[in-house]
């Protein structure tokens, strides 16, 4: 039987979605809770493999179980399995074919800075200590120009597995409280890195800090030796999948 | 110099403010600070005691420099000397005679539950996980009973250094977002324990699980054994001062 569980965790103390044989992570700690419950090794498969560090508010991932489950009890088995740091919101049947990562079609992450100069102790594994003002006006005016189909290779690392660079954005957009923004991205699909990346290069390019002078600029340069290193990793939380 | 400071802080680490030979308290911390900076032991008297593990969002202290800073400065100097979970987000100098605690004329909690049967990874250090429902209605109801100037005894544990236990709560509201309630109390004052007394005994009411039928006949009943043990601490968070 094919299940679906939807994920929330805090990624500061893993080192990733991704299986690793010496390190803790999401997904290792995952398949030893489903080892315990189901009594045999599970195979699964995420929507999205986040990287060291990255938050999920909405992480999707699908499995098999021999045992048929009812998903509030699923969840509660699971739960009762983990760590206080990773939770199952959701868990359920899927049709035979479902799979978190092939099947989704869009997906929304969000990214915090901390444009204060004070850091906020609540929110310290959860956001980028900036330190510096942004203008709020231009910074969407440059996320409105990462809308749309590119080639966002400018945004990403030399990356193997990955055919194509040419990715959507269908919405980028920012909300702010006080001194904190959070800016969202969705859309069908992101690059390794591109979020941060992308992070990174719209506030130094919000300083005057970039040779390039627009988005269109680095854009259509292709160039990576023009963006910095990608922003800090606990800024960045998977929101939502969508399929 | 006398100089006022607001602190915020995470207090699950720290075994509340009042210094301890043996654990770390926030105001150990904050003493160690200040001797880098000042070079020579400094004291400090807070606006309110908190307890181990509650947190504060606007925590007042005060004492005195021999040398005169800058706001801005000894802030600076002060964060640059704390760990990530305190942080100081305002430092002035004051007027001779003020004092954070017997100058204070108002004080304001909050106290985070989280009514969902599944934690929040993001908020486990700050909310009460109840993982029941609550009648929000019947909730702001008992609020309202609490307000006002009674003898809050039941609400408190036998502490010699109170004179009275006579208080006065000018509001006592709630939020609700999604399955996350924070009810808001300000006051001119609180005993110890009273917010998370107030808040174990609401809830319990809430779900008709105490003795006594309403808050009324609780404060009139003055039987502390009608109450039960006080709210987990990790709820509770100081958000403001007034002076």
């Amino acid at each position: 039987m094919r299940y679906r569980i939807t994920l929330a965790y805090d990624g500061t103390d893993y080192f990733g979605w991704q299986m690793q044989a010496s390190h803790p992570t999401i997904q290792s700690i995952l398949t030893m809770a489903l080892e315990r419950i189901e009594g045999r090794r599970i195979v699964t498969h995420a929507a999205g493999r986040t990287d060291a560090g990255v938050h999920a508010e909405g992480q999707v991932v699908s499995f098999d179980l021999d045992r048929e489950w009812d998903g509030i009890e699923l969840r509660r088995a699971l739960n009762g399995n983990l760590p206080q740091d990773i939770r199952v919101i959701d868990a359920a049947t899927a049709d035979d074919d479902f799979h978190a990562r092939v099947y989704a079609i869009g997906k929304t992450y969000s990214y915090r800075i901390n444009t204060s100069e004070v850091s906020n102790p609540f929110l310290r594994r959860y956001v980028w200590d900036f330190r510096h003002k942004l203008d709020l006006e231009k910074l969407q005016v440059d996320l409105n120009s990462l809308c749309g189909t590119h080639d966002f290779i400018v945004f990403t690392v030399a990356d193997s597995e990955t055919k194509t660079s040419v990715r959507t954005i269908r919405e980028a957009r920012l909300e702010n409280e006080g001194e904190l923004v959070t800016i969202y991205f969705s859309g069908t699909g992101f690059l390794r890195y591109q979020v941060r990346t992308m992070i990174a290069a719209l506030v130094e390019l919000n300083r005057g800090r970039l040779k390039a002078g627009s988005v269109d600029e680095l854009i259509s340069s292709g160039d990576r030796s023009l963006v910095g290193a990608p922003a800090p990793a606990k800024g960045l939380t998977l929101m939502k999948v969508e399929y």
